[in-house]
């Protein structure tokens, strides 16, 4: 937040300095107030030999976190000594509600509500982006700040290696067509847009052989290809189960994690895209950071339209041949959708520029505790937190061992507990979903139990649970966690 | 199969003689094909010091049982003993696959294609037929045999005490309302019909202290009232989800599982049940045996309209006070098909008084194997399978471990193993699926052995895998068994 502001003459003419301000303060405020647990508790160690302590703990915490100590793990100090790995686990999951509660209760994003862009996108020919990251804690800011796109307009669905359900996102279809029919929400049904899948897949400039993804061996192209053929099944079985020319539209784009740069494989009139085949965002970035905003914005356009595979061939695959699934409005609004994410994302890069340097710093994981279980909708910051989308342990054991192995690195090696928020949205208009979240979570926290047994005994793996109402955009609601008083025995 | 015929003096004169006999035919060669294992099984071990043992096991087995059995569990007969469980575990998967692909190839029930039915829903203001009864074993016939429809009309899905999924249910509202407004498949989304929910709970007339419905405690009260609640809410998710009048027609349904009579609970105009009022069938039996096969039909219909709660009230209810979801084509159109429901139960009624003396010789647990995952269309038959239908093993692991404890009494106990066919049925059209289904079926096998690792280390549970694709209706495809030769220690 003290860091020198760099001349505007760095900057891109697109880029939206008063954005970057603002997502700059967002970030770092979160990430300090983080990064600030375990200086606090050491200070506070420090005093544990202070006839006064636990008034002494509470004024210190009060004064850098702005909350107090839970009084059973402090008052029980004086006969076990003081457990900082409980206090430490305690002070990550407040710190995480209070981050939470101010996302949910403030919008300090401002992306709640985007009437202008899901206005735009349906001028595109589409009405619905529906965006898999891949689940790596480095691309959790994909949407607020990479694309730049409010996150209460698009959907956004993390998955490890980008490889989403596709039987889930066909339900999504099916769920989306029928509002349009019945309800006309967000079109007409007879309005000729479409769903938008979107994948992005990720790799690394800085360290490519050993921070891409993990989920691929750090192989970018097969990461490339495994997404685009997920898209395509996608897209084929909704074709095959259903008539009447249904369709999705796609598109695949690639992230550099070290620089937050994205390349955009440009489809063709049929669809398809080259996997070898992309624009590069850094690129256009360098060609036109000396041109008037105005002149940058045609020479994206054209960039876009260039890289059209076929475009340079001739244009046999442009004229629209074979059994094609698109139409020229959507071809034509494919390519403005795209120009705009590129300038979106000229921004980024010029955040990352101005205020980390060029790339981050932390290009491996340094995320701040595991999410697992499904929602995480405040969640919008890079490397904040390791995410294990699931609703059973037994389906997603795979990508919570990944996680408990990273955190065993970040934490466990320093002495310091694995924090774990379990947490389960629903929707309140259906009854009893609540009680069903609530007890999904202790399904999960005690399958965790079971497989972590070792880590748990030695309370070095601490879990917070806690549902949402995704319709009534409340709060989350905690409903229980490893580190409440333990009660007497009498039940 | 040689029980004499009892006069038909003793039938209700709307009792199908023809269809009974074929239904038994159908039970009874079934039921003999699994009934024979143990004795053949016994008659092969009390030959196993012949020296052709494994030519004369392969002998009787052709001859008792239509199929060989492995060469690899036989040739290691004289080493080791002849592993009469791995036999048994084998014979018992080997025959459910019989049943099963004689029931896809050759649809002994007649009850893939139902448009006659499918016509008569729609006239009573139904688009869609969705049933569930208990996972419970001893309703595993309730459609083709109990209710007598055509189980490729309607949509069957078991739960544990009739506690359906209302989220899973939802999604299958939206579906066919997809389904109706893209393609008009059943009919048209401006045809005034509408997707009927119906729960079927049970209880015993015999033992109803005992062999009630385990997952409420035997306590039939509790069963209609918890399967109500479950209707209601599911009616409430939809109205609260979707605009426009958007609503589910609900019926309730009561059995007795020692005499297959059923107890339809009438609901009322607005669509409401009593949960201490219903028409009990047996007694519709006796009340109409004596009339002609007119007479009865009139006298049901009666009936059915007595039971409604407000006809005898005065009809406060019936004028359709309140925010009604209903209109006159669909309440008439239920009464229409309740009364249908009661004259198929009559046959159900004669067929168990007639090749069951009245009431079922095992009024309790009976089964032959244990089904889990999801599919299982070709089971139409009592007390053949314990059902678990489950996703993963860690939310089914309660309906599971009754299962095991239900084997444990009927298996185990005689020192037989338990049986497991792990089954997952997909869709064929969406690219990739097969693949997630097979590794879906290795995750519960995988998960089954986590949680019961003494019985399977111990040899007394075994696991057959197989997948079906849904859509394509050809048979299952066996894709593993515990029971596979060990190959060689290579790989």
């Amino acid at each position: 937040m003290n860091r020198p502001a760099k001349a505007p003459a760095d900057l891109h003419p697109l880029t939206d300095t008063t954005a970057n301000e603002r997502l700059y303060r967002y970030e770092s405020s979160v990430k300090q107030a983080f990064d600030n647990i375990v200086p606090v508790l050491k200070q506070i160690a420090s005093e544990r030999c202070d006839p006064d302590f636990v008034d002494r703990a509470q004024q210190i915490t009060a004064q850098e976190f702005g909350f107090e100590l839970p009084a059973h793990i402090l008052d029980t100090a004086w006969a076990t000594g003081l457990d900082m790995r409980r206090l430490f686990a305690w002070c990550v999951f407040e710190t995480y509600r209070r981050v939470s509660d101010e996302f949910f209760n403030a919008d300090p994003l401002g992306g709640r509500v985007g009437n202008d862009f899901q206005a735009f996108l349906q001028q595109c020919g589409f009405h619905l982006m529906d965006i898999t990251p891949c689940a790596d804690g480095r691309l959790a800011h994909a949407i607020s700040y990479v694309l730049r796109l409010p996150y209460g307009a698009v959907r956004r669905k993390s998955y490890a290696g980008s490889l989403f359900d596709i039987e889930n996102t066909v339900e999504k279809w099916i769920e989306t067509e029928l509002m349009r029919f019945r309800e006309g929400i967000p079109n007409r049904a007879d309005e000729p847009t479409r769903y938008l899948k979107v994948v992005i897949y990720h790799f690394s400039s800085v360290d490519p052989a050993h921070q891409g993804c993990a989920a691929h061996g750090s192989d970018d192209e097969a990461a490339a290809r495994e997404g685009w053929e997920r898209l395509a099944a996608l897209r084929q079985a909704i074709e095959n189960g259903f008539c009447c020319g249904a369709s999705v539209g796609l598109l695949l784009i690639g992230m550099d994690t070290d620089t937050d740069a994205i390349r955009v494989h440009v489809p063709d009139t049929n669809g398809y895209c080259e996997l070898n085949q992309w624009l590069d965002v850094a690129k256009v970035h360098e060609i036109t950071r000396g041109l008037s905003a105005a002149e940058a914005r045609t020479r994206i356009a054209e960039l876009v339209q260039a890289h059209m595979p076929g475009s340079h061939a001739g244009g046999a695959q442009a004229n629209g041949m074979g059994a094609s699934s698109t139409d020229g409005l959507s071809d034509k609004g494919m390519l403005q959708l795209i120009a705009r994410l590129i300038e979106n994302n000229l921004s980024q890069i010029d955040y990352v520029r101005h205020f980390h340097d060029g790339h981050y710093q932390d290009i491996g994981h340094a995320e701040r505790f595991i999410g697992t279980g499904i929602g995480f909708e405040e969640i919008q910051l890079r490397n904040l937190t390791y995410f294990a989308y699931l609703s059973t342990v037994e389906e997603g054991a795979a990508d919570l061992d990944v996680g408990i192995k990273i955190f065993t690195g970040l934490n466990v090696s320093r002495s310091l507990p694995v924090p774990i928020v379990v947490r389960y949205d629903y929707h309140g208009n259906v009854p009893g979903a609540r009680e069903r979240a609530v007890a999904h979570c202790e399904r999960i926290a005690a399958a965790l139990k079971a497989r972590y047994p070792a880590l748990c005994s030695d309370g070095m793996l601490h879990c917070l649970r806690a549902v949402r109402d995704c319709d009534a955009g409340t709060p989350i609601e905690l409903v229980g966690s490893s580190l409440e008083p333990v009660t007497g025995g009498m039940h």
